[in-house]
Protein backbone atom coordinates (compact mmCIF):
# COMPACT_ATOMS: atom_id res chain seq x y z
CA UNK A 1 0.00 0.00 0.00
CA UNK A 2 0.50 3.40 -0.32
CA UNK A 3 1.64 5.76 2.25
CA UNK A 4 -1.86 7.35 2.17
CA UNK A 5 -3.37 4.35 2.88
CA UNK A 6 -1.10 3.48 5.63
CA UNK A 7 -2.47 6.79 6.90
CA UNK A 8 -5.98 5.70 6.50
CA UNK A 9 -5.39 2.26 8.36
CA UNK A 10 -3.94 3.73 11.08
CA UNK A 11 -5.03 6.94 12.06
CA UNK A 12 -1.64 8.25 11.76
CA UNK A 13 -0.80 11.85 9.41
CA UNK A 14 1.00 11.03 7.00
CA UNK A 15 3.40 14.41 8.18
CA UNK A 16 3.53 12.18 11.68
CA UNK A 17 4.65 8.66 9.69
CA UNK A 18 7.41 10.27 7.80
CA UNK A 19 8.39 11.80 10.80
CA UNK A 20 8.75 8.31 12.27
CA UNK A 21 10.47 6.64 9.38
CA UNK A 22 12.86 9.93 9.55
CA UNK A 23 13.53 9.23 13.33
CA UNK A 24 14.34 5.30 12.36
CA UNK A 25 11.19 4.25 14.67
CA UNK A 26 9.04 2.89 11.44
CA UNK A 27 11.35 0.67 9.13
CA UNK A 28 11.54 1.66 5.63
CA UNK A 29 9.17 0.83 2.99
CA UNK A 30 9.78 -1.15 -0.04
CA UNK A 31 11.46 1.59 -2.86
CA UNK A 32 9.53 1.91 -6.37
CA UNK A 33 10.83 4.17 -8.11
CA UNK A 34 12.99 7.97 -7.00
CA UNK A 35 10.36 8.85 -4.53
CA UNK A 36 7.83 6.21 -3.71
CA UNK A 37 7.76 3.70 -1.70
CA UNK A 38 5.17 0.54 -0.62
CA UNK A 39 4.40 -0.28 3.08
CA UNK A 40 2.47 -3.95 4.25
CA UNK A 41 0.70 -4.96 7.38
CA UNK A 42 4.49 -4.87 9.63
CA UNK A 43 3.94 -1.50 8.83
CA UNK A 44 0.36 -1.05 9.88
CA UNK A 45 0.99 -3.14 13.02
CA UNK A 46 4.22 -1.25 14.01
CA UNK A 47 2.72 2.20 13.29
CA UNK A 48 -0.13 1.04 15.69
CA UNK A 49 2.04 0.15 18.50
CA UNK A 50 3.76 3.32 18.19
CA UNK A 51 0.33 5.27 18.83
CA UNK A 52 -0.36 3.04 21.55
CA UNK A 53 2.70 3.71 23.43
CA UNK A 54 2.46 7.34 22.61
CA UNK A 55 -0.80 7.86 23.54
CA UNK A 56 -2.74 5.71 25.58
CA UNK A 57 0.80 4.82 27.14
CA UNK A 58 1.82 8.14 27.70
CA UNK A 59 5.22 7.28 26.68
CA UNK A 60 8.15 9.84 25.59
CA UNK A 61 9.81 8.75 22.02
CA UNK A 62 13.20 7.74 23.20
CA UNK A 63 11.57 5.32 25.95
CA UNK A 64 9.39 3.83 22.45
CA UNK A 65 12.87 3.77 21.02
CA UNK A 66 13.78 1.35 23.49
CA UNK A 67 10.54 -0.74 23.49
CA UNK A 68 10.94 -1.45 19.88
CA UNK A 69 14.63 -2.14 19.93
CA UNK A 70 13.89 -4.70 22.28
CA UNK A 71 11.09 -5.74 20.16
CA UNK A 72 13.62 -6.08 17.26
CA UNK A 73 16.07 -8.09 18.86
CA UNK A 74 15.61 -11.49 17.11
CA UNK A 75 18.88 -13.14 18.99
CA UNK A 76 17.40 -13.44 22.30
CA UNK A 77 15.22 -15.91 23.73
CA UNK A 78 11.28 -14.23 23.38
CA UNK A 79 10.80 -13.67 27.39
CA UNK A 80 14.15 -11.94 27.28
CA UNK A 81 12.53 -9.74 24.44
CA UNK A 82 9.59 -9.39 26.65
CA UNK A 83 11.59 -8.48 30.38
CA UNK A 84 13.65 -5.64 28.10
CA UNK A 85 10.29 -4.50 26.20
CA UNK A 86 8.51 -4.55 29.74
CA UNK A 87 11.83 -2.74 31.02
CA UNK A 88 11.38 -0.10 28.43
CA UNK A 89 8.36 1.08 29.15
CA UNK A 90 9.43 1.67 32.90
CA UNK A 91 11.31 4.23 34.71
CA UNK A 92 15.06 3.96 34.96
CA UNK A 93 16.08 3.85 38.32
CA UNK A 94 13.10 1.76 40.62
CA UNK A 95 13.97 1.47 44.40
CA UNK A 96 13.21 -1.23 46.58
CA UNK A 97 14.41 -2.55 49.67
CA UNK A 98 16.20 -5.44 49.95
CA UNK A 99 13.41 -6.90 51.85
CA UNK A 100 11.12 -6.72 49.63
CA UNK A 101 13.66 -7.81 46.17
CA UNK A 102 14.71 -10.87 48.21
CA UNK A 103 10.89 -11.26 48.93
CA UNK A 104 10.29 -10.86 45.34
CA UNK A 105 13.10 -13.29 44.44
CA UNK A 106 11.33 -15.95 46.73
CA UNK A 107 8.13 -15.83 45.19
CA UNK A 108 9.48 -16.25 41.81
CA UNK A 109 11.66 -19.18 42.81
CA UNK A 110 8.32 -21.12 44.72
CA UNK A 111 6.33 -20.45 41.64
CA UNK A 112 9.68 -21.22 39.46
CA UNK A 113 8.97 -18.58 37.21
CA UNK A 114 11.13 -18.12 34.28
CA UNK A 115 12.03 -14.59 33.79
CA UNK A 116 14.86 -12.07 32.96
CA UNK A 117 16.62 -11.73 36.29
CA UNK A 118 17.80 -7.93 34.56
CA UNK A 119 13.69 -7.38 33.97
CA UNK A 120 12.79 -3.86 36.28
CA UNK A 121 8.84 -5.56 36.90
CA UNK A 122 10.96 -7.64 39.57
CA UNK A 123 12.63 -4.07 40.78
CA UNK A 124 8.82 -2.49 40.52
CA UNK A 125 6.83 -5.62 42.36
CA UNK A 126 9.53 -5.24 45.00
CA UNK A 127 8.81 -1.07 44.95
CA UNK A 128 5.13 -1.80 45.18
CA UNK A 129 5.19 -3.98 48.17
CA UNK A 130 7.40 -0.98 50.40
CA UNK A 131 4.67 1.28 48.47
CA UNK A 132 2.11 -0.25 50.60
CA UNK A 133 4.76 -1.12 53.74
CA UNK A 134 4.93 2.62 53.76
CA UNK A 135 1.13 3.47 54.18
CA UNK A 136 0.99 0.80 56.95
CA UNK A 137 -0.46 -1.88 54.45
CA UNK A 138 1.38 -5.49 54.85
CA UNK A 139 0.21 -7.32 52.55
CA UNK A 140 0.61 -10.84 53.69
CA UNK A 141 1.62 -13.65 52.26
CA UNK A 142 -1.55 -15.84 51.78
CA UNK A 143 -2.85 -12.41 49.44
CA UNK A 144 0.12 -12.04 47.65
CA UNK A 145 0.27 -15.82 46.60
CA UNK A 146 -3.12 -15.48 45.29
CA UNK A 147 -2.27 -12.59 43.37
CA UNK A 148 0.73 -14.76 41.97
CA UNK A 149 -1.76 -17.36 41.19
CA UNK A 150 -4.73 -15.13 39.38
CA UNK A 151 -1.72 -13.22 37.40
CA UNK A 152 -0.39 -16.52 36.30
CA UNK A 153 -3.90 -17.78 35.02
CA UNK A 154 -4.53 -14.26 33.56
CA UNK A 155 -0.85 -14.27 31.34
CA UNK A 156 -1.14 -17.54 30.10
CA UNK A 157 -4.59 -16.38 28.82
CA UNK A 158 -3.18 -13.64 27.39
CA UNK A 159 -0.18 -15.81 25.65
CA UNK A 160 -2.75 -18.41 24.42
CA UNK A 161 -4.44 -16.10 22.80
CA UNK A 162 -1.57 -14.28 21.04
CA UNK A 163 -1.52 -14.02 17.55
CA UNK A 164 0.26 -17.39 16.01
CA UNK A 165 2.06 -15.70 13.27
CA UNK A 166 5.62 -14.42 12.92
CA UNK A 167 7.66 -13.82 16.02
CA UNK A 168 7.84 -9.86 16.00
CA UNK A 169 4.27 -9.81 15.36
CA UNK A 170 3.60 -12.05 18.46
CA UNK A 171 6.09 -9.75 20.67
CA UNK A 172 4.70 -6.37 19.28
CA UNK A 173 0.64 -8.14 20.21
CA UNK A 174 1.97 -8.17 23.70
CA UNK A 175 3.58 -5.02 24.30
CA UNK A 176 0.28 -3.55 23.27
CA UNK A 177 -2.00 -6.16 25.38
CA UNK A 178 0.97 -5.17 28.27
CA UNK A 179 0.90 -1.59 28.09
CA UNK A 180 -3.23 -0.89 27.08
CA UNK A 181 -4.72 -3.91 28.80
CA UNK A 182 -3.63 -2.89 32.83
CA UNK A 183 -6.39 -0.28 32.77
CA UNK A 184 -8.97 -3.23 31.64
CA UNK A 185 -7.90 -5.45 34.36
CA UNK A 186 -8.35 -3.14 37.15
CA UNK A 187 -11.17 -1.47 36.55
CA UNK A 188 -12.29 -5.06 36.36
CA UNK A 189 -10.89 -6.06 40.35
CA UNK A 190 -12.32 -2.80 41.48
CA UNK A 191 -15.85 -3.53 40.15
CA UNK A 192 -15.22 -7.58 41.68
CA UNK A 193 -14.34 -5.58 44.47
CA UNK A 194 -17.56 -3.63 44.99
CA UNK A 195 -19.34 -7.30 44.57
CA UNK A 196 -16.61 -8.97 46.99
CA UNK A 197 -17.95 -6.23 49.64
CA UNK A 198 -21.35 -6.49 48.52
CA UNK A 199 -21.60 -10.22 49.11
CA UNK A 200 -19.70 -10.43 52.80
CA UNK A 201 -21.67 -7.39 54.07
CA UNK A 202 -25.04 -7.27 52.67
CA UNK A 203 -26.27 -10.91 53.62
CA UNK A 204 -30.06 -9.38 51.83
CA UNK A 205 -30.10 -7.57 48.49
CA UNK A 206 -31.48 -4.52 48.01
CA UNK A 207 -33.75 -5.38 46.34
CA UNK A 208 -35.44 -7.26 48.66
CA UNK A 209 -37.91 -6.45 51.40
CA UNK B 1 -1.70 10.31 71.83
CA UNK B 2 -0.67 13.81 71.46
CA UNK B 3 -0.05 15.88 67.75
CA UNK B 4 3.44 14.91 68.01
CA UNK B 5 3.39 10.95 68.26
CA UNK B 6 0.51 10.82 65.57
CA UNK B 7 3.02 12.51 63.58
CA UNK B 8 5.51 10.34 64.28
CA UNK B 9 3.54 7.16 63.56
CA UNK B 10 2.07 8.34 60.74
CA UNK B 11 5.54 10.26 59.12
CA UNK B 12 3.21 12.97 58.26
CA UNK B 13 4.77 16.18 59.61
CA UNK B 14 2.63 18.41 62.35
CA UNK B 15 2.10 21.47 60.34
CA UNK B 16 0.98 19.32 57.06
CA UNK B 17 -1.59 17.22 60.36
CA UNK B 18 -2.53 21.04 61.46
CA UNK B 19 -3.42 21.95 57.95
CA UNK B 20 -5.56 18.47 57.31
CA UNK B 21 -7.49 19.50 60.48
CA UNK B 22 -8.16 23.39 59.22
CA UNK B 23 -9.42 21.38 55.42
CA UNK B 24 -11.83 18.85 57.68
CA UNK B 25 -9.46 16.26 55.91
CA UNK B 26 -8.64 15.20 59.28
CA UNK B 27 -11.68 14.56 62.09
CA UNK B 28 -10.82 16.93 65.29
CA UNK B 29 -8.71 15.08 68.28
CA UNK B 30 -10.56 15.22 71.78
CA UNK B 31 -9.96 18.61 73.57
CA UNK B 32 -7.76 18.83 76.92
CA UNK B 33 -8.31 22.10 77.89
CA UNK B 34 -7.99 25.00 75.53
CA UNK B 35 -5.26 24.50 72.87
CA UNK B 36 -4.55 20.85 73.28
CA UNK B 37 -6.41 17.52 71.59
CA UNK B 38 -5.83 13.99 71.68
CA UNK B 39 -5.49 11.76 68.83
CA UNK B 40 -6.30 7.88 68.54
CA UNK B 41 -6.22 5.26 66.02
CA UNK B 42 -8.55 6.42 63.84
CA UNK B 43 -6.31 9.46 63.41
CA UNK B 44 -3.57 7.52 62.59
CA UNK B 45 -5.77 5.20 59.93
CA UNK B 46 -7.41 8.44 58.03
CA UNK B 47 -3.51 10.01 58.12
CA UNK B 48 -1.62 7.27 56.36
CA UNK B 49 -4.89 7.13 53.64
CA UNK B 50 -4.91 10.67 53.23
CA UNK B 51 -0.94 9.83 52.57
CA UNK B 52 -1.27 7.25 50.55
CA UNK B 53 -3.94 9.15 48.04
CA UNK B 54 -1.71 11.80 47.88
CA UNK B 55 1.69 10.86 47.80
CA UNK B 56 1.29 7.32 46.11
CA UNK B 57 -2.16 7.81 43.88
CA UNK B 58 -1.11 11.33 42.88
CA UNK B 59 -4.43 12.57 43.82
CA UNK B 60 -5.57 16.07 44.42
CA UNK B 61 -6.80 17.78 47.59
CA UNK B 62 -10.11 17.90 46.04
CA UNK B 63 -10.28 14.63 45.22
CA UNK B 64 -9.22 12.87 48.25
CA UNK B 65 -11.85 14.92 49.68
CA UNK B 66 -13.92 13.30 47.36
CA UNK B 67 -13.05 9.72 48.63
CA UNK B 68 -13.33 10.65 51.87
CA UNK B 69 -16.74 11.82 52.18
CA UNK B 70 -17.51 8.55 50.30
CA UNK B 71 -15.94 6.45 52.62
CA UNK B 72 -17.75 8.49 55.50
CA UNK B 73 -21.42 7.76 54.27
CA UNK B 74 -22.68 5.85 56.61
CA UNK B 75 -25.83 5.20 55.44
CA UNK B 76 -25.02 3.45 52.21
CA UNK B 77 -24.29 0.29 51.64
CA UNK B 78 -20.59 -0.55 51.59
CA UNK B 79 -20.68 -2.03 47.91
CA UNK B 80 -22.62 1.80 47.04
CA UNK B 81 -19.79 3.36 49.39
CA UNK B 82 -17.28 1.64 47.47
CA UNK B 83 -18.11 2.14 44.22
CA UNK B 84 -18.28 6.51 45.30
CA UNK B 85 -14.70 5.91 46.80
CA UNK B 86 -13.39 4.39 43.62
CA UNK B 87 -15.20 6.97 41.23
CA UNK B 88 -13.84 9.80 43.73
CA UNK B 89 -10.46 8.08 42.52
CA UNK B 90 -11.27 8.76 39.05
CA UNK B 91 -11.50 11.42 36.39
CA UNK B 92 -15.13 13.31 35.92
CA UNK B 93 -15.91 12.56 32.66
CA UNK B 94 -14.94 8.97 31.50
CA UNK B 95 -15.52 9.14 27.49
CA UNK B 96 -16.60 5.70 26.39
CA UNK B 97 -18.72 3.84 23.47
CA UNK B 98 -22.35 3.13 23.49
CA UNK B 99 -21.05 -0.73 22.61
CA UNK B 100 -17.89 -0.97 25.15
CA UNK B 101 -21.11 -0.13 27.72
CA UNK B 102 -23.39 -2.33 26.50
CA UNK B 103 -20.74 -5.56 26.28
CA UNK B 104 -19.45 -4.31 29.84
CA UNK B 105 -23.53 -4.45 30.85
CA UNK B 106 -23.95 -7.79 29.67
CA UNK B 107 -20.64 -8.83 31.72
CA UNK B 108 -21.74 -7.79 34.93
CA UNK B 109 -25.16 -9.47 34.48
CA UNK B 110 -23.23 -12.78 33.26
CA UNK B 111 -21.43 -12.54 36.33
CA UNK B 112 -24.39 -11.70 38.43
CA UNK B 113 -21.82 -8.45 40.17
CA UNK B 114 -23.90 -6.41 42.51
CA UNK B 115 -22.23 -3.02 41.80
CA UNK B 116 -22.87 0.64 41.84
CA UNK B 117 -24.66 1.16 38.33
CA UNK B 118 -23.09 4.69 38.94
CA UNK B 119 -19.37 3.57 39.70
CA UNK B 120 -17.32 5.15 37.19
CA UNK B 121 -15.61 1.80 37.30
CA UNK B 122 -17.78 0.41 34.59
CA UNK B 123 -17.40 3.36 31.89
CA UNK B 124 -13.36 3.39 32.45
CA UNK B 125 -13.59 -0.91 31.64
CA UNK B 126 -15.34 0.42 28.29
CA UNK B 127 -13.22 3.03 27.73
CA UNK B 128 -10.02 0.71 28.33
CA UNK B 129 -12.06 -1.71 26.24
CA UNK B 130 -12.25 1.20 23.47
CA UNK B 131 -8.49 1.80 23.93
CA UNK B 132 -7.68 -1.57 22.79
CA UNK B 133 -9.93 -1.56 19.67
CA UNK B 134 -8.45 1.94 18.31
CA UNK B 135 -5.16 0.50 18.07
CA UNK B 136 -6.64 -2.75 16.46
CA UNK B 137 -6.85 -4.83 19.32
CA UNK B 138 -10.39 -6.48 19.91
CA UNK B 139 -9.97 -8.13 23.52
CA UNK B 140 -11.97 -11.34 22.51
CA UNK B 141 -15.26 -12.84 24.85
CA UNK B 142 -12.52 -15.64 25.95
CA UNK B 143 -10.00 -13.65 27.56
CA UNK B 144 -12.31 -10.73 28.76
CA UNK B 145 -14.28 -13.67 30.58
CA UNK B 146 -10.98 -15.10 31.84
CA UNK B 147 -9.97 -11.40 32.74
CA UNK B 148 -13.52 -10.97 34.64
CA UNK B 149 -12.71 -14.79 36.70
CA UNK B 150 -9.42 -14.14 37.63
CA UNK B 151 -10.74 -10.33 39.11
CA UNK B 152 -13.53 -11.96 40.89
CA UNK B 153 -10.68 -14.46 42.67
CA UNK B 154 -8.45 -11.59 43.69
CA UNK B 155 -11.57 -9.01 44.60
CA UNK B 156 -12.80 -12.10 46.55
CA UNK B 157 -9.47 -12.61 48.26
CA UNK B 158 -9.12 -8.95 49.02
CA UNK B 159 -12.11 -9.06 50.89
CA UNK B 160 -11.44 -12.28 53.23
CA UNK B 161 -8.21 -10.25 53.93
CA UNK B 162 -9.75 -7.24 55.29
CA UNK B 163 -9.79 -6.04 58.95
CA UNK B 164 -13.09 -7.46 60.44
CA UNK B 165 -13.07 -4.24 62.85
CA UNK B 166 -15.62 -1.50 62.34
CA UNK B 167 -16.72 -0.59 58.85
CA UNK B 168 -14.93 2.64 58.35
CA UNK B 169 -11.61 0.90 59.26
CA UNK B 170 -12.98 -2.23 56.41
CA UNK B 171 -13.64 0.63 53.45
CA UNK B 172 -10.11 2.73 54.72
CA UNK B 173 -8.34 -0.22 53.78
CA UNK B 174 -10.28 -1.80 50.56
CA UNK B 175 -9.95 1.97 49.13
CA UNK B 176 -5.93 2.11 50.43
CA UNK B 177 -5.79 -1.30 48.56
CA UNK B 178 -7.72 -0.40 45.36
CA UNK B 179 -5.14 2.62 45.30
CA UNK B 180 -1.72 0.91 45.61
CA UNK B 181 -2.40 -3.17 45.11
CA UNK B 182 -2.65 -2.12 41.47
CA UNK B 183 1.12 -1.75 41.09
CA UNK B 184 1.24 -5.14 42.88
CA UNK B 185 -0.83 -6.70 40.40
CA UNK B 186 0.52 -5.21 37.06
CA UNK B 187 4.00 -5.70 37.97
CA UNK B 188 3.10 -9.83 39.00
CA UNK B 189 0.98 -10.13 35.48
CA UNK B 190 4.36 -8.60 33.62
CA UNK B 191 6.41 -11.25 35.48
CA UNK B 192 3.81 -13.82 34.55
CA UNK B 193 3.98 -12.87 30.98
CA UNK B 194 7.35 -13.21 30.63
CA UNK B 195 6.94 -16.96 32.23
CA UNK B 196 3.75 -17.75 30.00
CA UNK B 197 6.26 -16.72 26.97
CA UNK B 198 8.95 -18.81 28.10
CA UNK B 199 6.81 -21.92 28.44
CA UNK B 200 5.09 -21.48 24.99
CA UNK B 201 7.96 -20.41 22.72
CA UNK B 202 10.86 -22.15 23.89
CA UNK B 203 10.86 -25.60 24.49
CA UNK B 204 13.99 -26.11 26.41
CA UNK B 205 14.96 -24.22 29.01
CA UNK B 206 17.69 -22.06 28.22
CA UNK B 207 20.60 -24.00 30.37
CA UNK B 208 20.19 -27.26 29.05
CA UNK B 209 22.44 -28.14 26.44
Amino acid sequence: MWIAELSRRTDVPVATIKYYLREGLLPPGESVGATRSRYDESHVRRLRLIRALAEAGGLSLARIRGVLTAVDEESREIHEVLGAAHSALLPDTIEATPDSLARVDRLLEDHDWQVDRESRDRALLASALDGLEKVGYHLDDDLLETYATTAQQTAEAEVAHLPSGDRQHTVETTVLLTALGGPVLLALRRLAQQNASAHRYNAVPRNCP
